[in-house]
């Protein structure tokens, strides 16, 4: 049987798992996927994530590719792999690619999208995707800071401690806060980039919630940027209030299914 | 201690209960808010909601009166029931009643959102709180069939054969086929009346999405008010995709927390 290369696009719902990443003694998106997998064709032995989502985060667009034999049409992966899955997870698209795709080496750029809730009273609607603020948020500020931050710089304030990789200059292409038009207590801040630094759309999202609340000024990204100081900035955001929307390929498969 | 009557708006996601009424061996949303009023006021032994909502159907503004001591003010409640509740239901807000209020008997209107997701794939953020169809809708001939709905009418025919009240005349001010801006694979049924006999919302848009599939006619809908024949309509639509919005009282209690 000959193997061929499989690229999936993946939502998933991640407040019931410990992450993305495989571990041995949890339950991980990409170890409940690699079982569902392994139920349609046993010898299949890894997947290759394009974004090593935290606990937590939630997922429209996640790529994963693996190597499975070719028999097994697109179509068949998709509608096989769902029905396979848990609710929360679903595969979305499948297309093919070469034996051994890496999407991680073919990724131009990501979009995130973190979600603020003002409201001072839970909503069980949005309690898991949300991060839920008492008070109110200021939105001039918050862009006048986002703006700062648009472009080529040194992010490297931008990150967690357990971050350390030398080459911390990034592109964030956009980064723009908007309120929803239906439900005016929801604030959204878009993030678009080349590539992202360990917690740092997280951490971005927590000092421009910070600015809104009036507990730092936005010249704080700015000042950042050049010294590099962490301090400088707010709390990382909770997990469950982000989600990887996109992932942009260089190469984006043959023979999509959906087409 | 005084006893005096509390009225709540409660919303929650009903995807983990037995319906609303309490029973002696399901958990339901009823029984699991009487607990939580438990450990604020051991003394409670009743709460009196005022829709009986099905297993798996959401609310964002369920009411709810009780008589508790007087001694806890309004915030207290609102704030310490949230906290004795799990994360699925929350108290939106209190207002004070005369002893002994039954917010049934001062109901003039409900309105109901029943959602669609017309979607070949699984979503897991809509999963529960959507009827999920693989094909597209035409919303023309369902907007048809809405308006033929609107007004005063003998609505035997959209009801579960379990109801066996006499009385079955209702009067719909509002029924809406709206799609989402944002998200166009997202329909809203929008239903706003003075009363609801038994699953009445669910089998109108079971019947809606029958017009929009091009399944059924148009004129069913007329068809069915005028011979009261059930077999002229849809199916019942399933629970997870119906919202109990907001209820319309004809007195709304005093002192409001949050103001």
């Amino acid at each position: 049987m000959t193997a061929a290369g499989v690229l999936l696009t993946v939502a998933y719902d991640g407040g019931a798992y410990a992450g993305w990443a495989p571990q041995k003694h949890a339950v991980t998106v990409a170890g409940t996927l690699l079982e569902a997998i392994r139920r349609m064709a046993p010898a299949v032995d890894e997947v290759r994530g394009v974004s090593r989502t935290d606990a937590g985060v939630h997922a429209r667009g996640q790529r994963v590719a693996f190597d499975a034999p070719e028999n097994i049409p697109l179509r068949g992966w998709v509608l096989g792999l769902t029905r396979n899955l848990p609710p929360d997870i679903s595969v979305r698209a499948a297309a093919r690619v070469e034996t051994g795709f890496d999407p991680r080496f073919h990724s131009i750029g990501k979009r995130y999208i973190y979600t603020v809730l003002c409201d001072p009273l839970r909503d069980p609607f949005l309690e898991g995707y949300a991060w839920r603020l008492p008070e109110p948020l200021d939105l001039e500020p918050m862009r006048r800071a986002a703006a700062t931050l648009l472009g080529t710089h040194d992010f490297r304030a931008f990150r967690a401690a357990a971050d350390e990789r030398t080459d911390t200059t990034r592109t964030l292409r956009r980064v723009e806060v908007l309120r929803d038009s239906a439900d005016p207590r929801l604030l959204r801040v878009i993030v678009e980039g080349d590539r992202f630094l360990y917690h740092m759309v997280r951490i971005l999202a927590g000092t421009l919630v910070d600015i809104g609340a009036g507990r730092r000024e936005p010249e704080v990204c700015a000042g950042a940027l050049a010294s590099g100081e962490r301090a400088l900035l707010g709390q990382t955001a909770p997990a469950r209030g982000l989600l990887l929307d996109e992932v942009f390929l260089d190469r984006e498969g043959t023979e999509r299914w959906p087409p």
